[in-house]
């Protein structure tokens, strides 16, 4: 425990992450929410946008710039992608920086540019950001002042993939990954395609082909194998469910060495299971509202094809529950602060 | 705290109240889940009947004769009506009691008889166990062995109507209950009604003008009004959804005097929250996976006539939540002990 | 059939009810739509925003003033309120008009101008519309050039309650409806409540004690009355459902006289049923993409009291296929026709 | 037209392919069910157990031996695997039968030894059986005794995958299925994993390595191109929905010419379309309700590699509507008969 509790700002308290990680945070004994932002709503109080929160955790929602920055240790940018940088690089040198976005998930700002559209305005400080996959770079957070916590599905594929970046394992030329996300991973944007009933009793692909998570997978596995010409299949689909993702990685390798790289990378973390082999497939609802990532191996009756599915709640783990691990890990607590008493929902 | 947690057996481990029980224990510091009973799935462990519950609280199912009583201070009865009784008047003495079915909720045996169509194997038992309304009889609760927690449709009714029993609040013979539950509340019985695909996208009524829970709700307000004759109208509806209760209580009265008395009586209850006049309807998701209840009341159109809504997660604060909240309340504890790091899961 | 089918004009194709209106029309022997309108997506196909219409009826999305409205005998209005009278007042005389709006549903242009907040362009054309609730009104349909459709609640609503309102059978001052309805029934507009994470596993009423179709259902029941003080309760609730609406009335009367006046009423009608007493509840299920309405009759415990259940699917009866149906009565033709070839959709 | 319609059995009308078989020869102009067997349910109703069939098409269930079988032309088989066999082989001989089971897909009773566990009581007959794929298969059923008709997933999955099978456009080494299904495809068996519950807001994986249907599309695809040792990863998922099949082929081979073979093979086919390149991904809601498949071909941005998507209703064109549409093609009648009134329903 601190003497004093960390002081915490949520940029864009208004959409799903922003929410979450003020629920999560109620439970953490180091952080306190001071500031929630949110230019449209500005004047509301969050438990007016958010009625879950009233009673726990309640804030006024504030404009960005009527922060008083001076009382504030850390922030937590849940923000789209370019608004984020945007108000990121306007702030004070003391506050270190959460970011959700992905504005500084890439080393190489012409990489961001080419997935986003836009240049960024501070390359040389998304080169030095430290890519916020809790469990992997943990070391290198400690003392970081800025985080760029990964997307949610390059969450649980890097989770399974990059143990497996060695020599010998998988054959690195092969990796298909079919992925499939709740609605909240589309965020809170109102498009006829979000609605309930154009969500709900159906099924379909998106971003075939084209989804701008997969160059954040392949900068991660490139760099991780050493390599530069990784290349991944990567395949979303909107599944009717809030909450919730399941990533099914088709690979060729060995069950077994697959399993044992799986299993030694992840034996300490307390996040991160690896099942034992003939473990029932695990379901997005063990871990819903937690921060757990559960993976399992499966042996395919196809000779020297292996799958390895993995399962997180996108908006925990794969946003704000990582967020909060990181700010642990870049603070030197215990990485599972605030994040140990949630318990997953079933049914 | 006490020196030594409190040594807890759960009785029928292997339904939703019982999986629940065991869940929300998880954060309780001075009780430790012990026992959890199942026959017909004794020798697996409660993780392999729920998998949620891997990594978090884990137990092997024994059969309930194979419990070591001698190691046991209290029992969560999650078992159906009837077995319960079966089981719970065989109990040691020392062992205290928060049962959870229907069978010590009438202080009338012949009463259950009727409304269960069996005789009760323990009639004085059942006349001094106090009805676990946690906000209502707490005061009684303290010292008791045998609290009967209510059904969960009679929790949130009873939540609203009690404090409205009292002459000229309400016309106590215009009491009509509209009340809607997800499927959890059918519990886990494999019947093709249960079924993802006969509940899903649609919505029937059940048990129209004969479910049990009427009696029940009968003997708590006449008791209270001390009068004999209130009935009230009963329709309760399955919604496709898990979790979640809504009781929509049609009454004629004064929209002021109802809202202040159901202030007065909640005023300092740390569950129970009746919002402003004014507000908008609360909703089931504000409180799913909490102990929380919120109540908030209009003034219809409609000349001297009143609308009151609660809502609940039937499982928390409509079942395993409260027990909780029981025990601790017979424990003389803190009644939010293990329940206040619950967090609403929203969305 | 006709010699020449009958050309109609879709206004407003790019909602919910405008693509349904459709979609049923393709089944209908004596009519072809001809154009669909809709002013922001002029220019697409009507199935590049359905795509579900791809190689069923296929039709160019234009501008409403570029109709060539030689070309059409009938519209369907299928637009909000408000901007529906703006264009039905400009169309030609020869035009039939069936209007699912609430434009034309009061015959009191002052009600209209209470319920909806703006003044009714054309108070002595509403006066004379007729409510088209195609069992009760059907005789005066027939040679009528503007029939107004009910709202989907009222037209539930009236089902139950019309037959009732003779003397003796109910007591007229003590209805109180609790409705339930899928999240189609909000239409397609873009509001943070109606995206999927925010509808599903999850339950709440809105508008209570002030909707607007509570004037509506009254008026219907004072005229059939003859009265003018008939009073009701009407709070509905947003269900975890695509489509489907169920009403629950609560009721003071005799279950027989009841039974027997809502049974007479739809003795001949091949859309209404009246289910025998002791049915089990009917399912908003059974009758999920069809023009059906099903009604049950319960006996309370209560003394006195009785429960009347209808369900239909929101969008068919409850909007275009009673439009189709009412469309079919303006002609003189068979109700059924392009109806009855739709069959529920169960599971 | 016939001059007398076919009389049809049903044969399992107690699950749901039985159900949806009922419900849609409804509307076929050429046959008439006349009888429904189901054992444990015999004496009651069809619409006693399925109410959404009240008023369409009701029968009363009788056991299978009570069926007069000298008034029956034709029987849909909807059993289980292995009950269906040992029914079917009792049949006189001048009933023909389209079985949905999986009893007769095997050309070589070996092979479904291995698969389903037990010997094959008539291997001759199997041998003989035609895999009803009505698009590749119609021309061998004409005049047919006995149709197999294709599981719900090698139904869609093989729509892809036959007209690849020529040399030179996949790489048949290298294909990968991910499907998924709504909770339909697993019958209505009472299993904790079928409850609403434990379906909703959730996700898993199943049969992963080892699914049944796994030899099923190998026998078709190495029959197709004339070799022996083609075989596929399949890994099938539960979805939270009622209906709906979707597949995700992820291949190795030209993006132009994988979807010109697959244009060319459906050009003239009423109930396939291949949407054009660069079409939005199809959808399970496109096609729910109908016989129809939608198959949409996708460049990916990792070299060599394609993504083709089919989507189908499990319970239509997956079994109940490909049934009808073979029994068509069966007796030399246009394929569409009693297919084409029905349309998707959406939302």
């Amino acid at each position: 425990m601190t003497d004093q509790p960390l002081k915490a700002a949520i940029l864009g308290a208004s959409g799903y992450t922003g929410a979450e990680t003020v629920r999560i945070l109620r439970n953490h004994p180091n952080v306190t929410p001071v500031a929630a932002t949110g230019n449209a709503l500005a004047g509301k109080k969050l438990s007016g946008i958010f009625p879950h929160l009233r009673g726990k955790h309640d804030l006024d929602v504030i404009k960005a710039e009527d922060v008083d920055w001076n009382g504030v240790d850390v922030v937590f940018g849940c923000l789209p992608h370019g608004t984020s940088q945007d108000l990121i690089e306007t702030l004070p040198a003391h506050v270190k920086v959460v970011d959700l976005s992905s504005d500084y998930r890439f080393r190489d700002a012409d990489l961001y540019s080419q997935a986003y559209g836009r240049e960024h305005i501070a390359p040389e400080r998304t080169a030095k950001a430290i890519y916020g996959l809790s469990e992997h770079n943990g070391e290198q957070m400690m003392g970081s002042n800025l985080v760029a916590c990964p997307g949610c599905y390059p969450t649980a594929i890097l989770m399974v993939l990059l143990p497996l970046m060695k020599p010998m394992i998988i054959d690195r030329d092969a990796i298909i990954i079919d992925a499939k996300s709740g609605a909240t991973g589309a965020g809170r944007g109102l498009k006829e395609g979000n609605l309930f009933s154009e969500v709900t009793e159906g099924l379909h692909a998106y971003g075939v082909g084209t989804h701008r998570h997969t160059p954040e997978i392949e900068q991660e596995l490139n760099l991780r194998a050493g390599l530069n010409d990784i290349e991944v299949t990567f395949t979303p689909h909107l599944i009717p469910m809030a909450r919730g993702e399941h990533v099914t990685c088709h690979l060729r390798g060995d069950v077994d060495s697959i399993h044992a790289a799986l299993s030694a990378a992840y034996a300490d973390q307390p996040f991160v299971s690896v099942l034992p082999l003939g473990s029932p497939p695990p379901d997005t609802r063990h871990v819903r509202g937690t921060n757990d990532c559960r993976i399992a191996v499966f042996k395919d009756r196809a000779k020297g094809r292996v799958i390895v599915i993995a399962v997180i709640d996108n908006l925990v783990k794969g946003s704000s529950g990582q967020a909060i691990q990181n700010l642990n890990l870049m603070m030197g607590w215990d990485q599972a602060l605030g994040l140990d008493a949630l318990l997953p929902l079933f049914p």
